[in-house]
């Protein structure tokens, strides 16, 4: 994922943390629509979720990080399909 | 979702975390597939890790959980892609 999109990702959170507001939830929305349009998978957004919260929870236990790797394997069969998706996608343009 | 998947991803998690097992792993990998297979969405799936999450870290922080709440935001254009593609295949069929 490149860097400013995870820095982006990051700051927007962060504000959204401090004061739950509707506005930078919505600009979440924005963003992660293009996720999708840069092909990066699911996977990677709860990577660099956890590298947010890393940064954002530095005193939080070792077990809420090892939760977040399962939670990334969780996810990998979801990027697969969603790539299957877009080769569909290509095919029939 | 329905409970038994939703108490079934508890334990898997909870035994996972407690120590980071490969077997452990393995189990989530083989379980998500039925997610998918069952159309449960990527953002549900972030829904019950918050759940579970909630349960084995109940003095964790008001934050944490916010910060799943905008994650959930995030994985929602994941999911309706992946309705997409369920659409696409069935039509395919």
């Amino acid at each position: 994922m490149p860097q400013e999109i995870e820095k982006h990702y990051k700051e927007i959170l962060k504000q959204y943390i401090q004061d739950q507001n509707e506005k930078d939830l919505y600009s979440g929305q924005k963003f992660s629509r293009q996720f999708i349009e840069k092909e990066i998978s699911p996977e990677e957004v709860i990577g660099i979720h956890k590298a947010s919260l890393k940064e954002l929870f530095p005193e939080a236990s070792e077990k809420l990080w090892h939760s977040f790797d399962f939670l990334i394997e969780m996810m990998i069969h979801y990027g697969l399909a969603l790539q299957e998706h877009q080769s569909l996608i290509r095919k029939q343009e």
